[in-house]
């Protein structure tokens, strides 16, 4: 069975729906793909919002493409503290329930009832991947990082899906408490 | 034996020797004491410094007391990125080799040639505590979290003295790592 996988850091994003592109860049605005993400068909954008919270504002927060069916804004918990609204950690689309925050984009605003979370970390696996790691879609999974800053991450979410590509996702306080950067390797325990 | 403890989780901040306090606040200054901390004779100061790094400036990071023979900032990661420098892991006072930082008071400014570092993660322990966990200093351990974010810190250091109280140090990113507020409860693993 294998066992190593590579893991990624994800940086604060907006994923936007096109009703909240139109009302932030303007009617019929198309996001400008400028770097292909790890997994097919999702990439960094040009474009950026600020997020605004009760408390604070965070400035420039890069928006990622395709548009999506519903806005999902991911921060970190410190992401939180510094807008003054405490981030629920949740899989991305499980939106119910969660908190808004409000998108100020060069032509206009939204304010979301709901869509600021802090992903829960979790593994994209292609189909054949899921086969020779032996784990299926929605397994729960421990992850051991090696280094200065070793730990074992438990709770990880594994998700299947042959549009995906093989890759850990945690947020950048999940990796730098870890110690790790983009494409190091980590092993799977199950 | 003992297994549980409490957490807490260190924001950034700066110790100050004597020699760079007369620099920083005026000759002969002495620290205004706010709030003590958990460990025996320390202190919140009502001081704050501007970290000065060669990308961008940190503003009003918050003073701890009483001075220290030699000054020492303390900061995450990512703190090291807004700064621009590599920020090494290091025990508290281990400085040998460590970069330097510029740090900025009301009445002076220091260019630190070293001290900047990511605190690794420790213990404090009472020489009694020591005995009832059932370990000795500088011993390497782990410890366990629970809910949402569990996981298990690799690598912790145990640091006992007569003048120390049970408690273990993270930072803010991995206290938010794993999802741990400070008091919480955490277990240790030999």
């Amino acid at each position: 069975m294998k066992t190593k996988l590579p893991i990624a850091l994800s940086n604060k994003h907006v994923h936007l729906s096109q009703a909240d592109i139109d009302v932030l860049f303007g009617e019929g605005y198309e996001l400008t793909p400028i770097k292909d993400l790890s997994q097919p068909g999702q990439y960094a954008c040009d474009e950026k919002v600020d997020l605004v919270g009760p408390k604070r504002t965070i400035k420039g927060v890069r928006v990622l493409g395709p548009a999506r069916k519903e806005s999902q804004v991911e921060v970190s918990l410190s992401d939180g503290f510094t807008l003054g609204t405490e981030v629920p950690i949740r899989e991305s689309g499980k939106l119910d329930g969660t908190p808004g925050v409000k998108l100020v984009g060069p032509k206009g605003e939204v304010e979301l009832e709901k869509g600021l979370i802090a992903a829960g970390r979790h593994i994209h696996m292609h189909t054949d991947d899921a086969k020779e790691f032996g784990v299926e879609d929605k397994q729960i999974v421990s992850i051991k990082t090696v280094g200065e800053r070793a730990l074992v991450f438990k709770n990880v979410l594994i998700r299947v899906s042959p549009s995906y590509a093989l890759e850990m996702h945690v947020d950048v306080e999940e990796g730098n408490a870890a110690g790790v950067k983009n494409c190091d390797l980590v092993e799977l325990i199950k």
